[in-house]
């Protein structure tokens, strides 16, 4: 899938949503959060065909997501080293785990999010990094950044002005 | 894309990956968060072709993430409304949101994030619940929850024994 209507391109999800790809990018980059580095160690979790793993590796080093590091001479072998843009992509993932325990998980929970430290299980939950309250459809909006374009600025109006039922509760 | 590889099915996040099901998806939430409920809203915001908008309306609706309603008899219209489960995955787009402008807008931010109330700008950033402390690939990992399986016990404790580097620290 290629999305290109400027309201992707435009937009911070649909660039997201463009760099990362496709979902077998999400789970290659899960399981690269839990440590794995090599194809074998991809390929045996995600039971993925090696072309498409392969395609998708390529396709995570040239956004910037993992750097490529030889680990071996003869023959050369190579390991996907995480980058910071990968590693700051953790909290997507994370919102990914909690939604997906608390809809998708009927008989009980089999993956917990827990911290390293102590093993105590973690709550994820999105905040205002400003003063910690949870960023919820009924407190959030989107509006136009300093770089929006007419295009943009016009499309972020008529979509707030749809629905009163999620339109901004101070206007 | 169909993973049906165990490590996929038992875990939140590959659960999570199979209902959104790809990247249309995500888009079309993004545009219902923002207010769209109308076939003819999301194929203007998106341009996606209509046949495939339809299927993935049905999808997300067969999903649980949207309830359809009739709102003209004669010809019959149906608008697409959030359900819960949907807007519990508002935090899933506001990370991607977070992540693509932090890395994916080198010339600037199109589009912010905004309370509703003020309009000031909200920096999202996923913390734990109870001590409001951010949760990083550094501080964070995944444990076997109370339903998992044999497999997935093996398959998370080989993934910890991995690379060190990203290993417990206070193992």
């Amino acid at each position: 899938m290629q999305p290109k209507s400027p309201s992707i391109l435009e937009c911070p999800v649909g660039r997201a949503v463009e760099t990362v790809g496709e979902w077998w990018s999400i789970l290659i980059l899960r399981d690269a959060f839990q440590g794995a580095t090599k194809f074998d160690e991809f390929s045996r979790g995600l039971g993925i065909a090696p072309n498409i793993l392969s395609r998708r590796l390529a396709h995570l080093t040239e956004s910037g997501m993992f750097v490529r590091r030889r680990y071996h001479e003869r023959p050369p072998r190579y390991e996907y080293v995480l980058t910071d843009k990968a590693r700051d992509f953790f909290p997507v993932v994370v919102a990914l785990l909690a939604w997906g325990n608390k809809h998708l998980a009927p008989e009980g929970e089999s993956v917990v999010l827990a911290s390293r430290d102590d093993r105590r299980p973690l709550d994820p939950v999105v905040v205002d990094a400003a003063d910690k309250r949870p960023i919820t459809l009924a407190t959030a909006t989107v509006i136009a950044g300093p770089r929006a374009s007419r295009g943009m600025r016009k499309r972020l109006v008529s979509l707030k002005a749809m629905n009163p039922a999620v339109a901004p509760v101070g206007d």
